[in-house]
């Protein structure tokens, strides 16, 4: 095995030759062989320990017992203790979650703050047999039928082509001691139940089953790469950047078959649980809405805007005093106030007040419902929900919208439409320029 | 269950309604029930028994049930009788695969000579996880996942849908009478151990299994109709309808991502199993080619050529004698001999000939190795095989290729080039003119 496995290094991952690899060493026969293996092809790596406090004692002893194998391999060893099960109930996910989330975080920042350039993990092809079986009972997306990667992101699983028999063969071949976590013989969990009475009756009836089933999920990867590269090539007709997040044109896609299956993939990665409203959306009114954790998506004409959901409800007052000249507005700029001889042309961004008619300080607030002004130009006032509707704003154009007030009266909105009443008049001596850049 | 049953029809199959259905009923539970369903939505059907002779007197007897049935629901009934087990043997399959050979076979038969519209099965979503986990063990490609097809051509499966248990369970509440085959309680066939073994453990650990694997399956199919809509899109760019069967453009193929998983997926369907070696025809040279049972893919230049293996080996020959005036060349047109009064414009599909130096009759045959000619125009004589490098003639195109002889000469190499020994000169007065058209 470790010939087989010297040669993987080099055809498969020979970017790991030279660089700083963190090998995951839980102390079971999978991570100690290949703690060996990765010894034995001499590569530059440190141990990481995780210590779950599950298993009192035992989980004291793996890690005396990991210790022991860097010094033994003289090589770095790096162990932390956590509080699974205290994690588990705070977070209201399962043990075998928490550990898992526990374990990368860790992973993760050791990675960072002592440079590592990989992390390596002992995962093998039961591992991943065994995780396909999970989803499948559970019921999953085609992405959980094509199993754990060998590579992803800066985390390698180079014995994923190995099964399980092998390995402990391998072990047990060289004399390599590990440490039998007690918990694996328990029925306990999902995944010892289908490692201990699915597999073997799988592997029974196909005794080359984990070749094949790797054939299976390499053929349904190489599928659902076609999927992600068809994809990429509707994106730019399909998707723009928009000042708030991304535009999806519902008129491009009602020309492409599959138009469900096309916004599930685009949307996929946002926490849309809904799909059939997300779906409805698409010959909805405009403003309706499908909220995710993260995001929103808002009908809007004949696009689908997708933006964050990122705290609009706390909405923040500023205050502008006469001789403050200037006021920062998050999203939208920077607020100047200067006095000038005389109007030159106005436009979107810029206004002139005369100064006797503004109340100062002047306030600076988001719009809410009932606020209305006299249009700059037009005789009468508006509301200011009319004013967006016949402008087209989109919700999000509309919550990103900022008015400027002197007392109750609306001045400007700002960056669209100043006031009527607060216009420069032939008598006026002494003008504002309020500019937004 | 006959409540959801008439809805199923009304929304799903609505079509079903007013055809003249052909029901394929075994006599077990489930096409039991679903004839009953059928009668009590009023549809038109006949039902269709296949007696596979594979349980002696046992056999014998599900037909009479199935004939009784059929009575006592005043409709019609087809039986046919099989000998399965000598079927399998000479055609080296197993005894299923030639139950289910034999009887789609025979319902083909059945449903054009007395006219039925659609044929109904009674497959259900436990036929459809299992039919999953057999394709699974034996390795598969993705459509192997994808599960058994509710419309598939002529064939409906309306009970896919319902589970095994949903079935059984009707039947006992409406005290139908059905048969039990004692094959199914053995463990000799694969998909009765994976009924009996695995997909209790699989229900044991969700209960909800059928529904979450339904929606998978689901998932999954419509992520595999993206690669269709992805192929559809690519395939006007990359493959030419050829003379002698498809082009697949090399040159455009390269400009995409997966070339090879685009290459399988549009040669999936003609029986290749080398697909290594198709990969490599891709920087083959010229005249490569990879055999599947029916068809051949041939690398030429920038393409990669397409046919069938049709009997190319079995060469005819024809002959042409003075008095006939045309003969019929297969896949090439037909050969007219007219004499004519002087010599009008050549082209590639007319020659003229003066008849003196003809020999009647003359033959028409496909080329052979060692051929050579005295190119029209041309000192000197070639090979056939150098004329063909040189016109850069595909191997459909070479094999296409027929010629006419006078004796062992070559005067034609019909709808290319003449021979210059046939050449008309100034002095003759019989002058013919052979032509392809």
């Amino acid at each position: 095995m470790e010939k087989t496995f010297k040669n993987l290094i080099k055809t498969n991952y020979p970017y790991l030759c030279g660089s700083k690899l963190l090998l995951a060493v839980s102390g079971g026969v999978d991570s100690v062989v290949l703690a060996h293996l990765c010894h034995e092809a001499k590569l530059d790596f440190s141990i990481a320990h995780c210590n779950f406090n599950l298993r009192g004692e035992e989980s004291d002893a793996d890690e005396k017992f990991v210790v022991d194998l860097a010094d033994s391999l003289e090589v770095e060893v790096y162990t932390e203790s956590f509080d699974t099960l205290n994690f588990a109930e705070n977070h209201k996910i399962s043990v075998q979650m928490a550990a898992r989330e526990l374990r990368y975080e860790w992973f993760s920042e050791l990675s960072s703050s002592v440079q590592f350039d990989y992390t390596l993990t002992a995962h093998h092809a039961n591992d991943n047999l065994e995780t396909f079986l999970i989803n499948l009972i559970r019921g999953t997306g085609p992405e959980g039928l094509t199993g754990i990667k060998a590579e992803k992101e800066e985390i390698v699983r180079p014995l994923l082509g190995f099964s399980r028999k092998q390995i402990e063969a391998y072990a047990r071949k060289k004399h390599y001691k590990w440490r039998e976590d007690s918990s694996n013989a328990s029925d306990k969990y999902l995944r010892n139940k289908i490692r201990h009475h699915i597999v073997p009756v799988l592997e029974d009836l196909n005794p080359q089953l984990l070749d094949s089933f790797a054939k299976t999920q390499q053929h349904l990867q190489e599928s659902l790469d076609l999927v992600e590269d068809y994809l990429s090539l509707l994106y730019p007709k399909l998707v723009k950047k928009d000042k708030y997040g991304y535009a999806i044109d519902i008129e491009f896609l009602k020309k492409v078959p599959n138009q469900k299956q096309i916004l599930y993939q685009l949307l996929k990665s946002f926490g849309f649980s809904e799909w059939n409203d997300v779906y409805d959306l698409l010959n909805a009114q405009t403003g309706k809405l499908v909220l995710s954790d993260t995001h929103r998506l808002i009908k809007d004409r004949n696009k689908l805007l997708l933006t964050e959901q990122n705290g609009n409800s706390v909405s923040k007052e500023y205050s502008l005093g006469k001789e403050e000249e200037l006021v920062m507005i998050p999203g939208m700029g920077t607020l100047h106030i200067n006095e000038v001889k005389k109007i030159d042309k106005a436009s979107n961004s810029c206004i002139f007040v005369p100064e006797r008619k503004l109340e100062f300080p002047l306030k600076i607030r988001k719009w809410k419902k009932g606020d209305f002004f006299y249009p700059f130009g037009m005789k009468g006032k508006k509301k200011l929900s009319d004013f967006f509707k016949d402008e087209k704003f989109s919700l999000p154009e509309k919550e990103h919208a900022w008015i400027l007030c002197s007392g109750e009266e609306i001045v400007w909105i700002i960056n669209h439409r100043a006031d009527d009443r607060f216009a420069v008049e032939k008598s006026d001596s002494k003008i504002l320029k309020i500019c937004i850049t």
